[in-house]
């Protein structure tokens, strides 16, 4: 069976994140609805949608983006049987799916390639705007959080989250995961024309732990937190012993690492 | 009577335009009932808004934008009889507007300043995506056209529109201006990342100009019309003889020069 790895942008604004759920549109839905009229029948992977269709195809994402995430490049893995090559593909989808999803590109993986389970790293990036008039432009984009922040203090404190350490207080509530250790390769942060910017690569993120690291930096420059604490958080094991989650509009999946 | 000079950026998307109308909402609208509640009585300048309510102050601005035309520098004038410090008023109106309209400074003006009929000049910006690939987040500020430009050719042209030329062949069509000659200080062509703006500053512009204008850059970089096809347009003194009027979406007013 051949399998597809598809690199996706979007814009999640509009969508309830990336997984199918029952209460509101799922982008991976929606990318399924799209690839649907180009399986023309029912393979091993075909299911009923729900209106009870057949042929709708499963796809798996690298990353479950939470309702509002957005991504530059996000990556998913399909199984087909049809024969189109990938640029006619990546065309069909670009001209069924909403302009706010968007497939930068189609190739051919290896037999089996599993987006999710076969991820090896991924790379977030989370936008604060601290300028005191927010852009129209970019109000779904970043976290607009106007207030003075001590970069020192977030570049030294980002510094220890970086290396292998159970994230359990960084971990947002209601998940069933067990194993909480993830290996940060690197969290830097970076201010550029009013914008602060936080740049995680890692090798797996636990549910909001991006956006919970991202809280806790800014409370950090903020002065409500000190930098040494952060390695108190991360001891702690504790959700509530860290800082805020901050917003998703802040949060894009820049890219995907196998 | 004390006059404001009120520095404005917006996404028109969802707007019907700068200047009040019937119908659909415009932006001077919206700005004028944020005013509002400051103006603690009818000035000379009050009027009954549309439900009949007194105090909604007449605010005029730079460019009358089109639908779905955007800003960075709109600038707006309005007398007013508070005494309300400008940084207040600012803050006061950033709390009232919706997120996709910013004052981004006030400031006092010399009383009678009037910012339309004061303007010298305006610089407005407009973005043709080219790549292939139109980016989610970018869909409401470009206008996506992805095909292959000669960039060449389309500076050549653009510099035969600088200087003084009636442009009655690039002004859209149902308006009653018979003053058609302006003079343009600059109309610059750029390429960058799967993106070509066209930066064109003059002293004023006629309905759709700086859109009919790209349009017509964009058929010349296509290779649809030639570059010396500009003078002969501009010669005619007639709509039909110019290209397309390029999409709003496209289209920034960056800036005022009084």
């Amino acid at each position: 069976m051949r399998t597809l790895k598809l690199t996706l942008a979007y814009d999640g604004t509009a969508y309830a994140g990336w997984q199918r759920q029952q209460n509101g549109l799922a982008i991976q839905q929606v990318i399924e609805e799209a690839l649907a009229p180009m399986t023309t029948r029912g393979g091993a992977e075909a299911r009923r949608d729900a209106e009870g269709r057949r042929g709708v195809p499963t796809i798996a994402g690298a990353g479950r983006t939470d309702a509002g995430v957005h991504a530059l490049g996000q990556v998913a893995s399909v199984h087909v049987e049809f024969d189109y090559a990938p640029s006619a593909v990546q065309r069909a989808l670009n001209i069924r799916l909403p302009a706010d999803i968007r497939v930068v590109g189609v190739v051919d993986a290896t037999p089996g390639f599993h987006a999710q389970y076969h991820a090896r790293g991924k790379t977030y990036r989370y936008r604060i705007a601290t300028m005191p008039v927010q852009s129209p432009f970019d109000r779904w984009f970043v976290w607009h959080a106007p207030m003075p922040r001590d970069l020192d203090a977030m570049r030294r404190a980002a510094a220890l989250c970086v290396g292998t350490h159970d994230f359990a207080s960084f971990q947002g509530r209601g998940t069933s995961v067990t194993g909480t250790v993830r290996t940060l390769a690197r969290c830097d942060v970076r201010e550029h024309a009013g914008e602060i910017t936080v740049e995680v690569e890692g090798d797996g993120f636990l549910r909001h732990m991006v956006r919970i690291i991202v809280g806790t930096l800014s409370e950090i420059g903020a002065g409500v937190r000190s930098v040494d604490s952060m390695a108190a958080m991360i001891e702690a094991r504790d959700r509530s012993s860290a800082g805020l989650t901050a917003p998703a509009s802040g949060l894009t999946l820049l890219s995907v690492r196998y």
